[in-house]
């Protein structure tokens, strides 16, 4: 598939997360993420070598973040930008619509 | 400002672009741009040292590549890759309403 716009092709297919790059360089991807209803397994937490800027584009998401006490609840336009090693898990994603996901890694 | 979403703070204060600074790196800068109605002055092209990877996120803009021979028509969620070097102008932003977009700087 060959996107031009963040919006087009949301459908979820698979049940999975649907994961697009949007560009590819050394030290940096883009990334489209669309999510319906999936979240990080229970006890999963990411725990990146790179840094991730990420904002929240459509849907709604709440983000846990380790070394906070609640969990971040995350509306269309909302951005975070989560540096390496920075322990976070998607706790809940919206599973009545597409949520969609722009994340910029970066080393 | 402090923003922590991408469509706050929209108001359109001196009749220029709004430039945020949203991630400041090596080799990186990820940038909000706020315009309404502003286009690059007449014979004026961008011909930057960095790529830029572009999305319009509200608004309506229309960006004139040099080697094509008509506007591209940027509506919300549409992106676009520039390569560094490649000349390009704004040719129009929606005057009426603010067109937000995303950059993305990477060298």
């Amino acid at each position: 598939m060959h996107l031009h716009n963040l919006f087009a092709h949301l459908e979820a297919h698979t049940g999975q997360e649907q994961l697009d790059t949007l560009l590819s360089r050394p030290g940096l991807k883009i990334e489209r993420i669309v999510s319906t209803g999936q979240a990080s397994p229970p006890g999963f937490w990411y725990e990146q070598e790179q840094g991730e800027w990420l904002v929240l584009l459509a849907g709604e998401a709440k983000l846990v973040f380790e070394d906070e006490a609640s969990p971040r609840d995350l509306l269309p336009g909302d951005f975070v930008d989560i540096p390496p090693k920075c322990r976070h898990r998607v706790e809940w994603t919206d599973p009545e619509v597409a949520t969609v996901w722009l994340a910029v890694y970066y080393e």
